[in-house]
């Protein structure tokens, strides 16, 4: 049996599987303190005998194995969970291989082995929500390096009708900054979801992700780049996404066709705990 | 025996080796048109017998082989080069295998196989002069997805001193149009190495050079970042880099310490020469 946790922001998703990643169970844990929402986990876990468990969490975390923070969170602006020992506390519970990577990684790893990106070698998978976080498969590979993606916080350049300062912690006026849940929110004291289908603020939200996605293609260079999160519920957001993706790009590179090119997770809500359960079995 | 071409903007070097990559000989041939430059590069090759034939080309290029223009130059800013179909030319003068990747590409590997990333599974290149290009490896691997990295051409946000309006054909202010060297020529009127050292325009290069290298960071993770091309002969650039690098970013990821992680090329002017023959092994 395989475990899986995708550890976001603002709940866990923990669930079960066989090893032919057939579900057994599945719950939603609101993330509030680690000792609070680790306690509801094991309540879970607790019921079944995992042979291993994949982990797919915000981060930034450790993922270099020398280190000696190996497994930890390590400076997120959630403070409760700054320096929070995230493998430490699971094989403390339970001694089983432990498969750890971001979220978004493992949302990425998900889609290409099972959803969006099923054809390609590469993708990127970007999810625009409380957060902006992104992971990537080169490859086959889950892309990691000295350490793992944050494309979330890249610059970007300010739109000229905003004036929001922005909220990252760490940077201000970032992607993450200006462009995540919050900062919607912030800029109209108004929760995104509430804000009407034709406000400025989708112009400006696809001006910022459009921007972004024109610097990952740059870098990347993948062959699908899917996006997800709680923002891209606005259906009107993709198409005007693409739109101004293509007059930045300005046709300096050939992309796939941007339908095919950006598009929508195909595992919805699964992505993640897909890539975990996925990560879990590469550790049997 | 073994041919190079590292095709850059301002001259094309070709190179004779061993299969062991011990130099036979080595030109240079200043980038004009097709017709006149590739005469020159057969006049040089003409007297040699080579097994295979690597080319690091300035691009875009066409990398897919599926596509009816693979090995062509596609959409570059010289005109004169657009639509050049490269390994057409070199196959019908001589019918041997030829290794194709972009010319920074090929320094990237030239790097990480024998210069400053030797001990790294991936990094990244950048090169500052006519234009600015990278390429990249990962796990070992010249970084390709649907097509090549042109990280040249991302947007920053201007320096607040800096009125000129960019240089590039496509995007007018992305990175290269704003920092390659002919964009210090124009905002100043005077060549980028007749300027002083103590010039505000190294404050405005390190700038957006500094900007750039956080967004690969977020974006690639790369072990190392290896900074060459004619601009960077300014010594007073790398420190500078990698200080505004370390305000930019602000700790949101740990870096490996920035003198060992943004670094020059090992192998000055041929990282890219050594790149192609490394290219050209493989065809073997
Ligand atoms: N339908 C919607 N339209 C726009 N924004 C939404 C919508 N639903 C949720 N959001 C926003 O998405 C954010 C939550 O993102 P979500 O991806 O659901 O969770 P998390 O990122 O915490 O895992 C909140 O800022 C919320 O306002
Ligand atoms: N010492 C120097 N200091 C600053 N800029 C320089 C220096 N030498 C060359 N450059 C600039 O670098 C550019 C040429 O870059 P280079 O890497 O030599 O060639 P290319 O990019 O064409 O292959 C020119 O714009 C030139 O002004
Ligand atoms: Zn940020
Ligand atoms: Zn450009």
């Amino acid at each position: 049996m395989l475990g899986a946790i995708e550890a976001g922001g603002t709940k866990f998703v923990c669930a079960v599987s066989d090893n032919d990643l057939n579900n057994i169970n599945k719950i939603s844990i609101p993330t509030t303190t680690p000792e609070e929402t680790f306690s509801k986990v094991f309540d879970f876990f607790d019921e079944y005998t995992l042979d291993a468990i994949g982990i797919g969490s915000f981060g930034p975390i450790d993922i270099n194995p020398e280190s000696d923070t190996y497994g930890y969170i390590t400076s997120t602006p959630k403070t409760a969970w700054k320096h929070t020992d995230f493998i430490g506390a699971i094989k403390e519970r339970y001694s089983i291989p432990v498969g750890w990577t971001t979220d978004v990684n493992a949302a990425a790893l998900g889609e290409l082995t099972k959803g969006a990106a099923l054809e390609n070698d590469s993708c990127l998978y970007l999810t625009v929500g409380t957060g902006i976080g992104g992971g990537a498969v080169v490859n086959g590979k889950v892309l990691e390096g000295f350490g793992h993606p944050e494309v979330g916080h890249i610059l970007v350049r300010r739109h000229e009708k905003d004036t929001f300062e922005g909220f990252c912690p760490y940077h201000k006026d970032c992607l993450e900054g200006l462009a995540a849940g919050p900062a919607i929110e912030q800029r109209y004291n108004k929760k995104a979801q509430d804000l009407p289908e034709d406000s400025e603020a989708w112009d400006i939200e696809a001006y910022y992700l459009a921007q972004a996605l024109v610097s990952y293609t740059l870098t990347l260079s993948p062959e699908k780049i899917i996006l997800g999160g709680g923002v891209m519920k606005q259906k009107q957001l993709l198409p005007m996404i693409r739109e101004k993706f293509a007059a930045l790009l300005n046709d300096y590179v050939s992309t796939p066709d941007l339908e095919e090119y950006i598009v929508s997770p195909e595992l919805g809500d699964d992505a993640g705990v897909t890539g975990c359960l996925l990560l879990a079995l590469e550790e049997l």
